[in-house]
């Protein structure tokens, strides 16, 4: 974005561990052009999984409140992620390599660079902070606020699934949510969609089938045999999945350049479920072209990617195999996806074999409470109904200052995302709402830090 | 203490990182002699740096309000102190062995032994579980109440020095505290000390001197060069401090066997400082033999213990060159110390030497916030007067949750001692007060089950 200023801070690869004095650069961005060093405010971006400068470009709320809070923009990069890799093009070597990619060492870097910024920027000292992050950075924010009190006066936590762990919410919900989304935006799409995977089994059952299929799909390498096939499944529940999260009411470019409302598009290729199987899978390729192909410019369809490469999906995938254990589940009868339950043991194995490491699946409870987190204060979860992960997410107040705000025509982190003349009055009510509550910590702050003195 | 079950629980060694999945077995000590299913409490003592079973006995006070407060009374032992060895007899061995020796470990061991005897103990599951601890313990208790909420409605934070870190307190004011309890104790009793160390380098700049210095202290090996001197001098500086530390009003055995008011009987020895070098320090080995020989057994006096071997005084070293770094300084003028100033660089220097590793001066009150601890809730801190360590502790009330007691007459966490006759009335009123706040929490807790079912 305009007026970005880039920023390196030297860290601990290790903040837990002193065996190793190693240190890393860390990347972060800073916008001040709205900042008052008098009764300001410095509003913190808690980096995710990507690349800093992405969450920068798709976090407009920021850049569109920082007049009327006077504030500081900083927006800090994940370690890991981005530029900021603590062993170089070795970071992902190896399990000693990725020894250091947890939440706890991402929370300690944001509070070693708050402390940096507030002694290295003159008149940041005395500022209150607020933490902001979407989806895993929402997660991120939440948990700052709720293990560093003292670095962060408040936190906007959008799209948080701070829930989806171990059992507090069952398995199935966003799978749920996925299937509701479409069947809500258009007759027979959740239900043409529930029917292509068995139209795929009987397709791909044969050797011409295969070919046929992948012709059919316009796949960039063609189906060889059933692991493909299974490939090919995951690929397309995965794109369903993606198109629920950025159903957003406007054109827009987060995961991949789309039209507004895009399951709406989509399910304008999926009336009819009532067809032969060559025939739904025709529909079926227009709806992934959709996705993958809104610019027109796409020559075939790339089964190894689906979302913009800004995220960082290897790392993902660690965190995914030792902390960020999200048990998900589908029984074909909720959701239009095939039945998989969920088999911690298969995950775990798949996990050891990919990077030498066994998930341990009750560890982020045990660290950030589950759900008995009433004795923080001033955390805002904003979720959007549309969004799965709306269905791990904090959708009720949990006390006067952990409060929840709902947006029912929301998908992932609508309310992060610059303002725009498509948004739903749902997502203004909502940020309109944060920014009250966002004031209000500014205000206590400073009435405290007055009465100090 | 009579009645406790002993307990096992393996637990990873490393809770930060997913390179290593080794566990480790933790001890911990159980008495549930006076718990009730019904309406009772578990009160969590968080062992600090000694075997866990020297803190069960010098803890009565968790014993005293047992019955009152329906409570199971558990134990558990600090990671790489007693018998909680990651590596068995390798624990210590270099800085690799080493490094899982921290706070955050201890806090996340504690974490998951509640969870677990929640998940094992028949009628733990709804009960609310309070914190307690002692110095270092009352530093966890506090801490875990902070990092650990979820965990624990309140936290007894006794003697914890929770600010004697970087510059929140001057460097000074430890051993102006020890000064006082000696200035306090006997006339001309500091002056006596202070006037001693000259006196200790008058005689041992001859060789003759050096023998008779050490004849004249009992002392089993005897003194050879200065650099025995210098470590004469530092044994010497640390008797007074244990001393006061452990300025009990009765006959206790904590750190060493003593009389009761132990300053007291070392002062009545340390009457005149008018007198010779020599007498001097014969005035300074009978000071040194009510601490080193109130049993009247020993032959001679050993330079390279202060204290009880329940300690775990290597695992403490590390600490302190790590995470633990805690400025001290005199000035020989505002204490009766010859004067020595706080100095990083050398500090770091024999940590390296030491250890391997350098401290990281500014990591704890980046992780625990140092002085802005204002949002957390339900911490009790209590320091005594007398106690050297209440220098970097809590003495003012915080907020309205976040109190402290002071006792005037205690020395280090006398509150936490057994119920004795000889105990002065203030600390009678702390550890009422203390058991008052206990049952609020416990009501409380008890009444938001209540609302929720």
């Amino acid at each position: 974005m305009e007026g970005t200023t880039l920023g390196w801070m030297q860290d601990e690869v290790d903040h837990f561990g002193f065996n190793t004095d190693k240190t890393f650069k860390q990347r972060y961005l800073i916008a001040d052009k709205h900042w008052k060093k008098d009764g300001g405010s410095i509003l913190f971006y808690t980096g995710n999984e990507g690349d800093i400068t992405w969450f920068c470009n798709n976090t407009g709320f920021m850049w569109d409140m920082a007049e009327e809070l006077k504030a500081m923009l900083v927006f800090a990069e994940h370690r890991y992620y981005g530029e900021s890799l603590p062993f170089g093009a070795n970071s992902f070597k190896d399990s000693t390599h990725l020894n250091f990619l947890t939440s706890e060492q991402a929370l300690a870097d944001f509070a070693k660079l708050i402390k940096h910024l507030k002694r290295t920027v003159p008149g940041a000292k005395n500022q209150p902070v607020i933490a902001l992050g979407g989806s895993y950075g929402g997660m991120l924010a939440a948990w700052f606020r709720m293990k560093y009190p003292h670095m962060v006066v408040g936190a906007l936590a959008s799209s948080a699934p701070i829930w989806q762990f171990e059992d507090l919410v069952p398995c199935g919900v966003f799978m749920e949510i996925v299937t509701a989304d479409f069947r809500k935006s258009g007759p027979n799409c959740s239900e043409s969609i529930r029917r292509s995977w068995d139209a795929i089994r009987r397709l791909t059952s044969t050797g011409p089938g295969l070919h046929w299929l992948s012709e059919a799909l316009r796949l960039c390498s063609p189906l060889t045999n059933s692991q493909d096939v299974e490939h090919l499944k995951d690929w397309i529940t995965e794109t369903w999945v993606n198109l629920a999260m950025v159903d957003y009411p406007y054109e827009s470019n987060f995961l991949q350049p789309l039209p507004a409302w895009p399951i709406k598009v989509v399910c304008q290729y999926l009336k009819n479920p009532n067809v032969s199987d060559p025939q739904l899978l025709e529909n079926i390729f227009q709806a992934l072209n959709v996705y993958y192909n809104y610019s027109g410019q796409v020559k075939c369809l790339n089964m190894s990617e689906t979302a913009t490469r800004s995220l960082g999906s290897l790392g993902w995938s660690y965190q995914a195999c030792t902390e960020m254990v999200m048990p998900f589940c589908t029984n074909g009868i909720d959701d239009m996806f095939e039945p998989h339950s969920w088999n911690l043991k298969e995950f775990s194995d798949d996990c050891f074999k990919q990077w030498g490491v066994r998930p341990r699946p009750s560890w982020i409870t045990t660290m950030y409470g589950g759900k008995n987190i009433s004795s923080h204060t001033n955390i805002i979860f904003s979720n959007g109904d549309l969004d799965p992960w709306s269905g791990g997410g904090v959708t009720e107040n949990v006390t006067d200052t952990l409060v929840a705000i709902t947006i029912p025509e929301g998908a992932h982190h609508l309310d992060l995302r610059a303002n725009n003349a498509f948004d739903p009055t749902s997502v203004l009510l909502a940020r309109s709402l944060e920014v009250r509550y966002m004031k209000q910590w500014i205000k206590n702050f400073y009435a405290s830090l007055r009465k100090k003195h």
